[in-house]
């Protein structure tokens, strides 16, 4: 069995094929780093300028909340800030592989550190999302009551400022997966 | 410049490169599967059987923990049985990869779901583990309790549950990037 797919591999490459290009995947890899600078910095910028004030206060404390009294939310922000940077960072190499679609050993430097801040990012979203959720139902266990009939605005844009992020996660996977596909069709062509 | 590469190119591919055999990868990415199977399954386990019930109780409840009480950590059971069974489902994939080295399809096909399950595992652990971190520390903002003083036990079978889960998650970042090399690589040998 082993043979016969060796055998039908030779007359494949003995069959004339086409010289595929790269520059359409590049472009496309491009376009999408674009998408993730906006969804990974919108939504930092949303969550870090969160914050809100109740209108009433007793004689000991003024109610406020802010991002930066959750932890999962300080990881939100950090982490979609590193994200940010490092799209804006791999934007001169996207560029490049425009340019020069047969280059290998830095497209799969790119899926490599993209896999890794695939989880970072997933891991910041995932965790500020389970807050969020806390926020809203409360856990009757525990005895942890919902917070956002009284913070009502800091759970919204807590919410909203998910999007950006869940929206950046996507386009890794895309990402990645556009990456396999141009290394895939490299070595194909090169035959 | 695009001129000069090509024809570096051309050099090496006449000087005589040593078809090398992508065995050794293969095996390596058997054994992590092994490893991912041990992992998310012993964390499915330690956090699905996980829950505590206190010696004491109020005319009106009786107070007890379990997972069930929470959505993350019902997601983070979820998402580990899942990628388990991935796991298992691969190992024939994976014996296919170290007998055929050549496969190619099979190779991208993995890498492509291996990176939708990295994104799944990593968003059900970091929300539990955002939850885990909430239960042994409280939030004073939204006046939610630290519980570990009461539910000691179970916080314990919970953070240990995690040790698992973020296991699996190194596993599927060195897996993706075993599979890109091992895709490189028979592109490099088949000049």
């Amino acid at each position: 069995m082993m043979k016969a797919t060796r055998l039908e591999e030779g007359n494949t490459s003995k069959a004339p094929v086409p010289i595929r290009s790269n520059k359409g995947i590049s472009v496309i890899d491009l376009v999408l780093r674009l998408v993730g600078i906006a969804g990974t910095m919108g939504a930092a910028i949303a969550m870090g300028t969160n914050q809100q004030t109740l209108p009433f206060f007793t004689r000991f404390v003024q109610f406020s909340a802010e991002y930066d009294d959750f932890r999962s939310f300080r990881l939100f922000v950090i982490v979609n800030a590193i994200v940010c940077a490092y799209f804006v960072l791999t934007i001169p190499l996207s560029i490049v592989h425009i340019m020069r679609s047969v280059a290998r050993g830095t497209r799969i430097l790119l899926i490599i550190i993209d896999t890794v801040m695939l989880a970072l990012l997933t891991a910041g979203a995932s965790a500020a999302a389970s807050i969020v959720y806390l926020a809203h139902n409360g856990n009757s266990s525990t005895n942890w009551l919902p917070v956002c009939q009284q913070y009502g605005d800091f759970c919204q844009g807590a919410s909203g400022s998910l999007i950006g992020s869940f929206g950046a996660i996507v386009v890794f996977i895309l990402l990645i997966l556009l990456g396999a596909m141009a290394l895939s069709r490299q070595s194909k062509s090169r035959l």
